[in-house]
């Protein structure tokens, strides 16, 4: 495993250096900073669960890929508050952007759920009234900060630690504020410590496309994939 | 100009619709609706000047681009927290994602300068606790949220409405919370409705460069330049 200075020189983007790892099948949570910097939160809350903001799509979805779970090939992952793997400043502000309040609804609502064995993520997400771009509807940023996440999970999970290299995105149709969207992402091929990727935004409740595109990650050099494998 | 309901529909990204225009060189500003949904603010703040979380670097580079501003060939642009042109729900709770928090420091601290003549604009950025994403970090959503904000608005200003149609960009080296960036966007050329733009981002300090790429977006059918030109 990398040493965290080094994945501090080395990281560039948001989410490859996550709270968890798949080894063996078996979804294990690392040590996390959990610190809310506006309002006391539990040291190791799990967000990527339903709350009382979640609309009926949200719930619906959730139920759909929680099924999916029940005979191992998908997983749900916890999400937290900081991407640290070990509580090294418990004392820090820090926070993951994604995560940074614990106003329910106000900005991320969202659950991540991996098939480590087909390299693929899907991710459930609410976007909140303080993610406004265009009026009443979502920022650019807001959507293209959750999918370098998303994806970015998906390659940690599968080849270990990576950064972000390229991202390559069409907008295509607006996000509306409150909505449901999907967003997908899988690993398409993997050429030395190149890893190439092809990600989606569709409406959660319809196949209207929001966001194509690809990205681009590379593996750490000596680092390991997390799922061992 | 256009209503604020084709706007709406037509809109995919950020700041495009932005708070002001700049008519026969005079930067005006708009009736704009600012809210703040954790702390009450004024409803006209412009947080697009320093505060007292501002480090030595930003204050340093404000003060040498507000110097360009003294021949009128550099405007600073206010930024409020809502991109509304109208006050039409004083109640919405929806803030723009890059001004949604009034704890000065926490988030997103920048300031844009615009030469509409050269069709380019500068943006300094310093990144707070709540932008992580590697440890000590800032997300790379973060950084191309302020990115997308920052070119649409310079499309904006000198083409009149547009929408992000694609970004394409490497991420080179991370960005240290804390830090301060310098963010600069221009339009290339136009072809028909079509804008391309290139954008760069480097450290206020030193020629490094953090993220490079490029964007493209499309003119809204009907609209006129921001400037009148």
């Amino acid at each position: 495993m990398m040493r965290l200075g080094i994945l501090n020189r080395l990281c560039r983007s948001a989410v490859f250096c996550s709270d968890w790892t798949v080894r063996d099948g078996v979804t294990t949570t690392m040590l996390t900073l959990v610190r809310n910097h506006h309002v006391p939160s539990d040291r190791f809350k799990d967000y990527g669960i339903p709350n009382a903001s979640w609309n009926p799509d949200m719930m619906a979805l959730y139920r759909r890929y929680m099924a999916w779970t029940e005979d191992g090939s998908w997983k749900r992952l916890p999400s937290y508050n900081r991407a640290l793997r070990q509580d090294r400043d418990p004392e820090s502000p820090n926070r993951l952007f994604t995560r940074n309040t614990d106003v329910e609804g106000s900005c991320f609502e969202y659950a991540m759920f991996l098939n480590a064995s087909e390299r693929r993520i899907l991710c459930i997400f609410q976007p909140g009234p303080l993610l406004e771009g265009p009026p009443c509807h979502t920022h650019g940023g807001a959507i293209f900060t959750l999918l370098d996440g998303v994806a970015g999970t998906c390659a940690y999970a599968t080849m270990g630690p990576v950064l972000t290299a390229n991202v390559n995105v069409n907008f295509q149709s607006p996000v509306p504020l409150g909505s449901t969207v999907l967003i997908e992402a899988r690993i398409e091929r993997v050429v030395d410590r190149k890893i190439f990727m092809s990600c989606l935004i569709t409406s959660g409740i319809s196949p209207k496309v929001h966001v194509d595109g690809s990205m681009l990650f590379i593996k750490c050099l000596g680092s390991g994939p997390a799922n061992g494998k």
